[in-house]
């Protein structure tokens, strides 16, 4: 099998992405609707908005990329400067896009009920050598041009119109152009061992993959994730050859192995809960809310999650959760016996199969000698059985909150997997 | 006064960025730091774990930035090549650096207590050409390279990692040695107006603009940031002209102006909060949480934020908020009965000065013709005010979340700067 590819480029454009104002989502979005027609990224550029950079940027990515796709500076104001730099690549002259123009029109008369200023007009403006991109999410109409076989893809920089814009009309038409490539990805998730150590255990099964395919190691929040990634035409090949390279993978690394599935901790157990038919409930004191909105993310979890006691005082932990408050003031807040008390306290009030229970200090500030910032106490129960361990992090306050929450989910799923 | 700047580069290295896989937010935070020492970010590219196309950036990038930061690629994995690339691309040879290996044998045996092995080892081996960069929160160390004038720093792709490197030797390295170049930003959020309207009553202020200061308009949410960006040797000239302009900009936005930092809506209402002694509360059902979580992941929430119940069912808005059951099977858990109820219920059960309620249908199911997906009722209040509001959104369950979220921040500062 041999792999062939075709190479993309994207290139996001904005002063926003380099002074470090906003971090740039798109591209992830991109890359991975690109990857699922078989189409690889070679490269993500970020420039400012500056003429120059912009146009070198073109020049440079159009070298080895036959697709380029640019984000951004397509809006109404002075600092949105892709639209004409466009027109002067391509040798076009602005002209008016009527179809664009009526839509804008009625979407200030019937939707935004403001009054349409020439500005606003302007926005239906598109050099003639290209082909519009309607969107009908938003008032700039994305862009294709073509110049020496590369094509190139102008859209909006906020993020739902450039979404809608991909998968209105760049995937479709990609894929059809692009037809016979693929590119297959699979990832695991392993807890409870090094990435170095699952390295030395992987070592024959790395050095035996074929050229076509690669190993990844993606460490985070003390968990490993592991992914393969192949490339070929031959997509049935393609697919039998990585699902039996997969599975090797998950034998060997069997008993670190939490999902066969790139997904996160959320979705692992809200699949679990439905599976099983059961429900859970949450009570947070320093996640504040965080392992809520994790659960609460995931489409369809109002199925089994009933919601959160976030108690970020003691009060709140006393009135809402029952808390004794003999507890909190003979260990403190963050003590096994309030976690307890806490994920007791919330199974009874929301009524629920499970629960989670989560107290520490995520710093900056409120640590002591004895509990240091970075201490936390989890504690997962189900109707017969409560868990509860401690933890120390040595992280900022946003990273302490995540990795308490992703410890959180994981030992909710042990608890359910376990079945006490 | 002439705009003279350093410029630098950012290259972050892994195929994870390039399928979409890991969002980076590694650069965002490498450019804020640069920029506050008077380093402009001129380009910043991503590249696969591929020797060719990391090669080719580190000549591209260097042609035009006199500062190269590199993340990514220093792990103990094979996937992992920087070290290598960069041993070979500055001619030297790899030898042990005795002090890291010294570090990394003792947190294996005292911090991590799991058995080291060669792989472990091999992480303290570095290019001979190359100034370590000592990193005490893991186990890859930073590296310098210099060439033809150029600063190479490779930094791990770790977040906190990387932060820990920025922060404890590169800034303080940089800041020396480019001492006398200054980058200033002033930022302010706007609400209630669109971007077009808001750039018709700007024209002439931006016409008048000095060359070496820029306006850039970052629409999200339904509001607009205004950032004016200054270059310049000079640094009180320099503060002096953008803090002159920045007055006249707060002067033009007035009616719409929400604040004159570039800090998110849970710290301006967290601050206003300290500043009146007064504390909040907030009940959510369709937000999940994600309300708690903004405001309490600012340090220091807990002296004004007692806490939230996110009643996700039925049962959690009766039992805990004590919402009449009536009232929800009269109006649906969707409606200004409803979240007045809760609005009530938990300024009472948290003994606030203010709470939040909210209840709406984020999609992707849920909807009906009456309430279509997007719909969401807030409240707020205080102890002798209560004012609820119907929006309705057209994007994807995050994206109406987060805008839910903004929104009713954004009416509890109105309620707050009111003062009923």
């Amino acid at each position: 099998m041999i792999s062939t590819k075709t190479f993309a480029s994207i290139i996001t454009i904005g002063d926003e992405l380099l002074i470090g104002q906003v971090i740039d989502t798109n591209s992830a979005f991109i890359a991975q609707e690109l990857n699922k027609i078989g189409i690889a990224v070679k490269h993500r550029v970020a420039v400012g908005d500056e003429w120059e950079d912009i146009w070198q940027a073109l020049d440079e990515e159009s070298k080895h990329s036959k697709i380029i796709i640019i984000t951004g500076g397509l809006g109404p104001t002075a600092d949105d400067i892709t639209k004409p730099l466009l027109c002067k690549y391509f040798n076009g002259k602005m002209m008016m896009h009527t179809e664009t123009l009526e839509y804008i029109t009625n979407l200030f008369e019937t939707v935004l009920k403001r009054p349409m200023i020439d500005r606003n007009r302007k926005q239906a403006e598109v050099p003639d050598v290209c082909t519009v991109l309607k969107n009908e999410v938003g008032t700039a109409p994305g862009m294709m041009f073509e110049k020496n076989d590369v094509l190139f893809f102008a859209l909006p920089g906020v993020p739902h119109e450039m979404k809608w814009i991909m998968n209105n009309h760049i995937i479709s038409m990609l894929s059809k152009k692009f037809v016979g490539e693929f590119i297959e990805h699979r990832t695991l998730l392993t807890a409870g061992v090094g990435e170095s150590f699952l390295a030395e255990k992987l070592i024959n099964f790395e050095s035996l993959l074929p050229l076509y395919i690669k190993l990844a190691y993606l460490p985070n929040y003390g968990m490993v994730r592991l992914r393969l990634t192949a490339f070929g035409n031959n997509k049935e090949a393609l697919s039998n050859e990585i699902n039996q390279l997969f599975q090797n993978l998950k034998n060997l690394t069997q008993e670190f192995l939490i999902t066969d599935e790139d997904e996160p901790l959320e979705v692992i157990v809200g699949n679990l809960l439905k599976q099983n038919n059961k429900t859970v409930a949450t009570a947070e004191s320093c996640t504040g809310g965080y392992i809520a909105h994790l659960i609460s993310s995931v489409a369809g979890s109002s199925a089994y999650y009933e919601g959160s006691v976030v108690s970020y005082s003691y009060a709140a932990k006393e009135n809402i959760l029952d808390v004794d408050r003999n507890i909190l003031e003979t260990y403190g807040a963050v003590s096994e016996q309030t976690v307890n008390a806490m994920v007791k306290g919330i199974l009874k009030k929301m009524n629920t199969n499970y629960a989670i229970a989560v107290s520490g200090i995520m710093g900056p500030g409120g640590g002591t000698v004895d509990k240091p910032v970075g201490t936390v106490w989890i504690a997962v129960a189900s109707e017969n059985k409560i868990i509860a361990k401690v933890l120390r992090f040595r992280f900022d306050r946003i990273k302490n909150i995540q990795l308490t929450a992703a410890n959180a989910l994981l030992m909710l799923r042990e608890l359910i997997v376990d079945k006490p």
